[in-house]
């Protein structure tokens, strides 16, 4: 079960692509094909209206071998959402996106954002990344999530469900025991993981779990 | 009934600024004071835990008449959730929020998203305002909520609830009538406005209605 890369159109660092390792499959989506390129670092197809490349470069994509699929400029879903459904239906283990957040389009990050929870639904571990963030789904079910303490300064729990219950937090500066979140009031920002291996678990919701560094 | 502006620490571009009026009620949060006094803008409150500004930038507040609130740094809420609770307690008849979006921590701009749950809670009309994106919150109760055609390209309709029931989209290039969004499967993004006046009206659930432009 392979590990999908998606590398989407949003704010990307060149620091972002050491995420990728050489056995996962890549999908880069739309402008995402641009950091690719100029790393020099290998992908498997690319997906997209290509409004932000020329014919010219999508013919040079076609002639290195690269799977290109132009999609219409109008059509129901973002081209980041078809790429996610592509990979869900050729069996990918894990999810992770690239370049999913920032850009000037709002929109399009808490769309990418919500994709997490299509991911999920699918029994697919799914991930988005950049080098200030890492945004994970919890979805509470009495099974542990283990957040281990690493690179990211803060841990962040935002409700995704109206209300998440009977949360416990353990090996965090804040703990919890049986509490309550809500979605409309946010509780749970810029808590930190005091042991090696904090974790997290809830009778139900969904949990966005965000680890982030200023 | 005033409206309250809440400049947060986000991104923020002079240009955001415009969108003050001289009758407004203004709170800067923490970092949001900086572009403020740059701007040589005048305002009512300052909350934070100014981590970001010396002491004596703090002294300098105080005399020019600015009611400083030192927060802890270690608290239940982000200073940007307290503003938000004082505009709240304080009467306020509309919230606009600026510097909510950008920085580098996600956790940050998706909280600021979701205050606009509590605001609307109040029964209070909320919005969030950047130069490239402007964010509503529309509580399905079969009332209708006006999108104007003006200076964003796009509008999309994310679903914050699980689902949003029986909406109506008229004046839209995609509209609908009757349809039901789900918010693990983002189907109504870059829809455009057609009519002067677009309208949305939906049974159930909560959508947040983003304007945006590239």
């Amino acid at each position: 079960m392979k590990r999908w890369v998606i590398v989407a159109g949003g704010d990307l660092e060149p620091a972002d692509l050491k995420e990728l390792r050489r056995e996962d499959r890549v999908i880069a989506v739309d402008g995402g094909v641009l950091p690719l390129l100029k790393a020099e670092l290998p992908f498997d197809r690319a997906v997209g209206d290509f409004d932000t490349l020329s014919g010219e470069g999508v013919l040079a994509l076609k002639k290195r071998g690269i799977r290109v699929e132009e999609l219409p400029a109008e059509k129901d879903v973002t081209d980041t959402q078809y790429a996610v459904e592509q990979a869900l239906a050729e069996g990918a283990g894990e999810i992770l996106i690239l370049g999913a957040l920032g850009g000037s389009r709002f929109d399009h990050s808490l769309a990418n954002v919500f994709l997490l929870e299509k991911v999920e639904s699918a029994g697919v571990r799914g991930e988005i990344r950049n080098s200030h963030n890492r945004l994970r789904l919890y979805t509470g079910n009495g099974r542990e999530m283990i957040v281990e303490r690493g690179p990211f300064q803060y841990v962040s729990l935002l409700p995704l469900s109206e209300r998440v219950e009977d949360l416990h937090l353990k090996g965090f500066r804040y703990p919890l025991a049986g509490a309550t979140l809500l979605r409309s009031d946010p509780m749970g920002i810029s808590n930190k993981v005091i042991a090696p291996r904090a974790t997290i678990r809830a009778s139900s919701g969904r949990l966005l779990v965000v680890e982030s560094s200023d």
